[in-house]
C-alpha cells in the first residue's frame, strides 16, 4: 500500500474541524507545490500547521471544499472494508425507519461518506459520486455496496453538475448486475415505476415522502393540482387518499408518461389528468380560465443553483406562490417547496408570504418541513438541509 | 354601540402592516394624549398617519406590541358573532387534521385571534387570554366558544406570565359547565389524564404530538429516558410502541404522579419507573452510575424567557445535550427540544452539535421539527415558531 500523503492546514484554521465540521476549505489549506500536485480524490492525512493529526480526508486541490473528512482516527484505512462498515451502519438506520427497502440509503456527509449518495429501490441501487474522492474510490465503493446490500443491480448515475466543479466527467451506466424492465418502488403505500437511467437525479425524490403523506391528509374529495409533478409523487398519493381529481402538471413529457403509468399501476388513473406545459405559463392560463383547486402543490427544481442566483430565485418563489395561491379554493391548501440549498428557511417563508399577499390571500403555515429522515443532516452543517417546504391553510 | 376610537401610525410605519403583518409596535404609533388614554384592550380602528384605514385592532397603549390586527376590513364588527366565525374556521381546520377532538383548537394570530389560545380535550376546553384585548372581550369569547364547540366545561387558565406585561391579573377558574374527575385525552393512540387547573399552561403540550410519534418509531425493545417528562407524553407513547423500559424523570412530583396514572391507564406501568429529581443533577448521577439508554428525550421548559437570557439558555442547551449524549447507547437516539421563542433554529442546532462534541459523540440529525399543525404559524411571523426539536441518531 502506498504511503498516504499529508496535507497541512494554515495556522489557526483547525478550530472548526476540531469541533467536528467535516470540511476544510481551499484557503484554509497550506496549498504548497506538494499539495497542489496531489491527484484530485486522493485520500490524505490532514494535520494542523504544526503537524498534529486531525483526520483522514478525501482531498482535491482544485475545489473550494478541498478536504472532506472520512474519519478523525488517522489510523483508519480507507478501503472496501471501511466503506462496507459505513454502508452497514447506514442500512441499519434505514431498516429501523422503514419496513420496506425503499429509501435514500446513504446521504453523504451525514452518513460518514462525503459526497456519496445512494438511493435504494428494492433490489436496485442508484449511486451518485459527487466529488473526486469517492470517484477515485468507485470500485471499492461499488463492491462494498454490493457486499452489504446484495442488490440485483447497481446504477452509477454520475450526471450531477457538481461533478464538473470537481473536474469529473458525467456518465450514467449500469455497473453491476442486470436491469429488466422499469424499476418499481413503493412510498406511503403507493407504487411508482421509474427509470433511473433517464430520470432526474437518481430517478426518484424520496425527500418529499413525509410531505406527500401530510398533504394527502387534505385530499379526501378534493381537486388537486400537482405542479412540477415529475413522477406524480404528490398527486398519486393524494388520489389514493381519496382525491376527486388530480391534475399532473409538468413541462417534461417523459415525466408525465411515467406519472400516468404509476397512476394506472395504482388503479386511480381515471381520476388523473396530465397537463404538459411550462408551469409559470400554465398557472397563468389556469387563472385566466377561472380554475380552482382545493390543494395546490408547487414543488419546483432548484431555482438558485449558486449564491448569485438567490435574488432571481426569491422572485421566482414569490411569483409561484402568488400564482398558486390565486388558484386555491376558499379554505384550500397550498404546499410550496424549495430545494435550493442557497435559499434559507426564513427567506423562503418570506417569499411565500409576499406571494400570498400579492394574491390577496390570507392563511397560516401548518407545517414547515425538510427532507425525510432518510436524508439526515450533519450536526455541524444544519444549513445544508437543502429542502424546505411550507404547507399553508388559506382562508 | 360605542363609536370605535381611532389610533394612527407614525408617518411611514404602514408598510409592514400593509404586507399582512398583524402587529404595530408602540414606537410606530402616534402615541398622543388621546391614544394613551384609551383603556387597554379597547378595539380600535388603526389608520396611517394620513388617516387611511388599515384595519381593526386590539389596542394597549402600555405594551411593546401596541396593536394586534383582527381584520383588515374596518367595517368588521368585533362581537360574539365575529369570534364565533373565527372559532368555527379554526374548528373546521382541526377536524380536517384529526379524527378525534384532541388538539390545540385556537393558536392566536395564526387563527386570526390575537393572543387567544384554546386547547381542546374532548368536551373540555382550556382557554388562555394573553393580552388586554381578548381579556376585555372575555365574555364574548367564552360565549362564542360555547356556541361553536358545545363543550361540557370551559376553563380559563389565565396564568401566563405574559399577562403581567399587559397589566392583567392571573387566575385559573372554571367559567362554564361542570368538571367531574380528571380530564382525559388521547394522543397517538395513548390515553392521558391531566389536571388543567393545576398543571402547566393548559395542562397538556399537544405541540410535541408528531415528535412523540416519530421518536416512538425507535422504541421497540429500547430503554427510554424521558427527561422533563411532565405528563409522560414521550415515555408512554414509547412504552406503547414496545419499549423495554421507560424512565420518567421530572422534578415535579405531581407531574410524575400524573404520568404514572396515565401509564396505568395504558396498561404499561409495569415497564415505567419514575425518577423525582432536578434534571441536570439526575443526568450527572446517571452518568456516574454508568447508565445507558437507547433513546434519550430532553424536552425542557423555555430556558430563554427574554432576549437577555439567550446566552445562558444556549449554555444550558449545550450542557443538556452533552449530558444526554453521554447516556445514549451506541447507535442510540437523542431527541432534544427547545421551546424558547428567543432561541433560533440554527442557534439551537449549534448548541446541540457542540454538546454532542463535548460528549465525544458523533451522529446525524434525522429530523428537525416544530410544533404540530394544530399550532399554525402566521405567514409573516415565521420566527414565532417557538418550538424546535432535533432527533439525532448517534454512532
Amino acid at each position: 500500500m502506498k504511503k498516504r500523503p499529508t496535507v497541512r492546514l494554515q495556522p489557526r484554521q483547525d478550530a472548526r474541524l476540531r469541533h467536528g465540521h467535516p470540511w476544510a476549505y481551499s484557503n484554509e489549506i497550506m496549498m504548497d507545490a506538494e499539495a497542489k500536485a496531489i491527484p484530485p480524490g486522493t485520500t490524505v492525512t490532514l494535520t494542523t500547521a504544526g503537524g498534529e493529526r486531525l483526520g483522514v480526508a478525501f482531498f482535491n486541490p482544485h475545489t473550494l471544499i478541498a478536504a472532506r473528512v472520512l474519519a478523525t482516527d488517522t489510523d483508519t484505512v480507507i478501503d472496501r472494508t471501511f466503506f462496507a462498515a459505513r454502508f452497514a451502519a447506514a442500512l441499519r438506520l434505514r431498516q429501523r425507519l422503514y419496513p420496506e427497502p425503499f429509501y435514500r440509503l446513504v446521504h453523504a456527509e451525514a452518513d460518514g461518506l462525503p459526497a456519496v449518495i445512494v438511493d435504494r429501490m428494492g433490489d436496485v441501487l442508484v449511486v451518485q459520486l459527487n466529488a473526486a474522492g469517492p470517484d477515485l474510490a468507485t470500485d471499492d465503493i461499488i463492491r462494498a455496496l454490493v457486499e452489504t446490500v446484495n442488490p440485483k443491480a447497481v446504477i452509477l448515475k454520475n450526471d450531477s453538475p457538481t461533478r464538473a466543479l470537481e473536474g469529473l466527467a458525467t456518465e450514467s451506466r449500469l455497473v453491476y448486475g442486470t436491469l429488466s424492465g422499469p424499476v418499481e418502488l413503493t412510498e406511503n403505500g403507493a407504487r411508482f415505476q421509474i427509470d433511473p437511467l433517464e430520470g432526474q437525479k437518481t430517478g426518484w425524490f424520496y425527500d418529499q415522502r413525509d410531505s406527500r403523506a401530510f398533504v394527502a391528509r387534505f385530499a379526501s374529495g378534493a381537486r388537486i393540482l400537482d405542479a412540477y409533478c415529475y413522477g406524480g409523487g404528490f398527486g398519486i398519493a393524494s388520489a389514493l387518499a381519496g382525491a376527486a381529481s388530480v391534475t399532473l402538471l409538468d413541462r417534461s413529457a417523459p415525466a408525465l408518461e411515467a406519472a400516468l403509468r404509476s397512476a394506472r399501476l395504482n388503479g386511480i388513473a381515471d381520476r388523473c389528468e396530465t397537463k404538459h406545459r411550462e408551469v409559470f405559463e400554465a398557472l397563468d392560463a389556469m387563472a385566466a380560465a377561472g380554475e380552482q383547486y382545493d390543494v395546490v402543490i408547487i414543488d419546483p427544481p432548484a431555482f438558485a443553483k449558486s449564491r448569485k442566483d438567490i435574488p432571481v430565485a426569491i422572485k421566482g418563489y414569490r411569483k409561484l406562490a402568488r400564482q398558486a395561491a390565486g388558484l386555491v379554493s376558499p379554505s384550500g391548501i397550498l404546499f410550496a417547496a424549495s430545494c435550493s440549498q442557497n435559499v434559507g428557511v426564513l427567506e423562503f417563508a418570506d417569499a411565500v408570504a409576499r406571494g400570498l399577499h400579492d394574491a390577496g390571500r390570507q392563511g397560516r403555515i401548518l407545517r414547515q418541513a425538510g427532507a425525510g429522515p432518510d436524508h439526515p443532516v450533519h450536526p455541524t452543517l444544519p444549513e445544508s438541509a437543502y429542502l424546505k417546504s411550507l404547507t399553508l391553510a388559506l382562508d
